[in-house]
């Protein structure tokens, strides 16, 4: 299967996950720390940015992590190795035909997943599939429409859309955080429960600014650049003002917000109906 | 003076003030407590919404509540006073016009006032006049353009705007809550912390649904109907989509964001240069 991904499988890219994941890996592991011996089925890992926080938090956890990319599972696995972590082994697999039976694991972990499927419910249903009853499902999305800024531009909001657009182009939703509790529900998931973790960024907090605002949030809207102007979406002056204005956010007196959403479920032990 | 208020200044509106600060006083009031003897001057008290919640939460601090409409402290005080409190005076008075000495106050405090100022800056200046070298000021303000909500409707978008258009034409400002930081800061205020204050809502939380997203946000919504529709921003069929639309984010698979920004600072005790 090719999976089309939005923001494409440069080293780059590998990067900008890296970076993002360790800036913001306390808000958003934050609570996620799962019992000694229990089987953790991480899909989706990509380039393994969150497997080695999973890994760090729960030592004592055994991960499962899959993806369906086996460039960015050699990248994940080089990327667990190379911390010393033994407690993740890898699958080159695709959610919606995971070679696991049923009841498998104990609980499951996506990050950034949902968000590039067309079909994010029909994946919640097949990873339902491999969890144990009484077992928990954790699912971390952003929303690219939580995203404000001061001092505003209509040049880098057309910017942000540009991102919005192609990754709907390509089947995906950008602005699923904000649904993940009725995604959830619809999936047959028990005691659904979502959190907004809020990026809050004013000059106060250097380390956010550079780490979240530019180094994530930036980045990955520059990464689009070149897709949103041969498209036509944009001319290249408009789009160049967009990201100027977009780092005037970063400047003494910018505030920068964007928030991400998790959600935690249970399957139910009650027998289906 | 005549001050143009956006939100009217009837019966209802009164209501929708009260049911307003109730459902959201624990999140926006939360650390707000002032020690026993400080005087806090209550800038923009309003109908006296957040001053019962302050004579409540401090019970032994001094409050001076003052307001430009001689209407709205009449309302504040017969609430005050109906609930018993007897630790509020009130002023009726401008902002830019405080008939206060310099350094008469330990702390002020305002809540939804400079969204309504063309120049909340000076209005700030003229505030940090009053207050006492090391005293902090407390400001709470919303954001409309933090909203977002599930499912998705370009007619709810359009009425919101119609909303935030509206206060932009009677000088006020309702995106104000993201620059609260550059604002305190340009004000000379020292010690500048903004904390984001998100209420999200989905059908897990009925008492949020009900209170915030019905009686307060779409309440305030709707508050514009005729003059969206008199001043040709929206058709009414139109209008009454997005307002179907808003109601639709209150049911089983909708979901709600806003955010409210709370803002604490300090007058520096250093001297002035």
């Amino acid at each position: 299967m090719s999976k089309k991904y939005v923001h494409g499988y440069t080293a780059m890219e590998n990067v900008r996950l890296v970076d993002q994941a360790t800036t913001l890996a306390d808000i958003l592991h934050s609570g996620t720390v799962y019992p000694a011996g229990s089987n953790v089925l991480e899909a989706g890992c990509g380039v393994g940015a969150q497997t080695i926080i999973l890994a760090r938090n729960s030592p004592n956890a055994k991960f499962t992590a899959v993806d369906v990319s086996e460039e960015s599972l050699c990248a994940a696995r080089e990327r667990v190795s190379s911390q010393g972590f033994t407690n993740v082994t890898f699958h080159q697999c695709d959610i919606f035909h995971l070679p696991f039976a049923e009841n498998s694991f104990d609980h499951l972990f996506l990050c950034f997943v949902l968000e590039h499927l067309p079909n994010p419910v029909e994946a919640l249903l097949c990873l339902r599939r491999v969890l144990k009853p009484g077992g928990t499902i954790t699912v971390i999305e952003g929303d690219h429409g939580s995203t404000y800024f001061s001092p505003e531009s209509p040049y880098a909001r057309r910017a942000i859309q540009c991102l919005i657009d192609i990754q709907a182009g390509m089947g995906g939703n950008s602005l699923i955080g904000r649904a993940l509790y009725p995604l959830l529900k619809k999936s047959n998931y028990d005691d659904v429960s979502v959190s907004p973790k809020m990026i809050y960024v004013d000059s106060s907090k250097p380390i956010l600014v550079e780490g979240f605002t530019k180094n994530t949030f930036i980045a990955m809207v520059e990464g689009v650049k070149d897709q949103a102007i041969r498209s036509g979406m944009m001319e290249e002056a408009s789009w160049d003002q967009g990201i100027r204005d977009l780092y005037r956010t970063t400047g003494e007196d910018g505030t920068f917000i964007y928030t991400f959403f998790k959600g935690n479920a249970l399957k139910s032990t009650a027998p289906e109906i």
